[in-house]
């Protein structure tokens, strides 16, 4: 059971125990409040540079970086969609097709690891990994992603001031670092910490309902923590195989791939469900559309439970005020330096690497 | 010389003769007023409604109505690049090239038609081509697109809103006029503008000598109007081929591809330079990189001149000052309503028109 130890230290089998106990006490929210935790004002492992924070930002947005200059962080973690693209897959440079869904990344750093198969070990990483990925920024090497930041004039004062005392600050580690800490900073209070905090008119009867019920079936077993849910990796399909459910089109061995554990077969990270109701396509391959029928078939193929109608109902009202505010940081795009993009010889769009097919269902 | 008509009546020679007598009276400022005016609160032709200014800011930023969910006016139109998209020639659905550069959308309503061939005669009307354009939005009929919009359950009450009264509110003239209303919002008030309105610490003394030396050198005969450009048709190369100086790949007959006219030969509308130093590269294939070797260009193809080091330096500082301020309701995403994109047969990308080899100089 290595796989579904969390972060805290507490098993998976421990926390139900924990949850059954202070639902002893007929207390929902001191139940919750010992399951989810406060979320945090910001997800710094340590102090927060301002420098960083603001290059982070301005970075967050920059396409000019990716090999045909048409990819930022933003290109699939887009505001006006809540940090996602509402694709099935993310669609990236010469229009290749990433493996998996887009999470969001507000609250993504407060996750045991990133990416759906945890094979990012932090916001930074993904970051800066992002700039060689095939299907993200597709560039042949970080130092060619760095040669064409360092083209950008306005850039070499910021990173100066955001890493001082490097001879060339502007490198691919400190780019994850920046975009990282940054990203740090994109929490999203919403409806249930108020709730948590004490404000009862926070939730409603339904969304109380569903959080009580979200706990009773068995869903914050897994999904706990202040990001209900990315604290542990879990299989997907306990109780059935999730494709037959899902409908989804092929069959992934999840993070089997990256351990080379047999253990590890469709294993996934449990995603945090905050902003959840903002965030559709579902699941891992985004074969899930609508969160009512999500919310069932997790509780099927998890738990082995079919759910009345009224508690799916009242689980997706709970789960709608997991929806936070945007931060303003993220919300209002930065003014980047001016500069033209140089197109560093782009491959034909034929060249690309999974056809476009792999976007339906 | 009818191509060379300004929406205001007054031809080409009646701007230069009516500056040469400004001129005359040794007012920088008089003579500035009369070349260009005082850009406008909005760019309305009507009063503009407010659930339509809303709607259409929605709209803006919103993918999933394109073919294969990756295009919104905001993917070539980006707020952090001053509305453009930094690159040479904007790339759309399935990694298709257009033909031409993106100029910024801020203050695009002031100008007599839109795109650079003035085939679109206003920002509504190019907002609802734009939704069958096979390297923009490329859907196979602004009835597909509507379709699209739909099934995103949250539009229906705000179309409904925004258009009382019928009973399809839900169409693609209505997705033109909104997302043009919209537009017709984003004015962006510059230094340029505080010194014309009587600011004399405004604009810096080469700011001023190059205003002085755009209208003598005669950039302002072409460049006038609130927009300081964009306001009336020109010849590409009057004095000598555009192409090379530009060092242009391929030669752009320009409007005479749209009129049929020979007059029309190299003919574009002639862009507004607010935010120029924000929305590098420069001219209608995106050619030239660098504002002050785009200033040099100008001179020498246009007039016939080789401008001295310094005046292009004091010319360039000059248009510095007409970079303006992003509206908030610009810079700042709204939040869309949530639904997971269905893909519509997105075609391989593969089969993308143009290859992306375009994009290179």
């Amino acid at each position: 059971m290595h796989r579904h130890t969390s972060i805290t230290g507490l098993t998976f089998a421990g926390l139900l125990a924990f949850a059954a106990t202070a639902a002893g006490e007929g207390d929902l929210r001191t139940q919750a409040k010992a399951l989810f935790g406060a979320l945090p004002k910001d997800m710094a492992t340590h102090p927060l540079k301002p420098e960083q924070v603001a290059l982070g930002r301005l970075l967050f947005f920059e396409p000019r970086v990716s090999a045909d200059g048409t990819v930022s962080c933003a290109r699939c973690h887009q505001p006006a969609l809540y940090g996602t693209d509402a694709l099935v897959k993310p669609i990236g440079v010469q229009h290749r097709v990433n493996p998996r869904n887009a999470p969001t990344v507000l609250n993504a750093a407060l996750q045991i690891s990133q990416h759906w198969r945890g094979d990012r070990v932090s916001v930074e990483d993904q970051a800066s990994q992002a700039l060689t990925g095939p299907a993200s920024y597709g560039n042949p090497s970080q130092e060619a992603a760095m040669a064409k930041l360092r083209a950008i004039p306005g850039y070499r004062e910021l990173f100066a001031k955001a890493f001082p005392g490097q001879a060339e600050p502007i490198t691919a580690e400190n780019w994850g670092t920046a975009i990282g800490t940054y990203e740090r900073t994109l929490v999203t209070p919403a409806p249930f910490d108020a709730w948590l905090a004490g404000n009862d008119g926070a939730l409603s009867p339904s969304a109380q309902a569903g959080l009580k019920a979200f706990i009773e079936t068995g869903c914050a077993s897994c999904h706990n923590g202040s990001g209900v849910g990315g604290a542990v990796y879990q299989k997907f399909g306990l109780a059935e195989e999730y494709w037959k459910a899902t409908g989804s089109r092929e069959i992934d061995k999840g993070r089997e791939d990256v351990t080379k554990a047999p253990a590890d077969e469709y294993v996934f990270k449990v995603p945090s469900l905050r902003n959840v109701a903002m965030t559709p396509p579902y699941f891992h391959d985004g074969s899930v559309a609508a969160l009512p029928q999500a919310v069932q078939i997790m509780a099927q193929v998890q738990l082995g439970k079919t759910l009345p109608d009224g508690t799916v109902k009242d689980i997706v009202a709970f789960l709608e005020s997991l929806t936070g505010t945007l931060p303003a940081e993220f919300a209002t795009e930065p003014v980047l330096p001016a500069a033209a993009f140089e197109a560093p010889q782009p491959q034909p769009a034929s060249d690309a690497g999974t056809p476009a097919e792999s976007l339906q269902r």
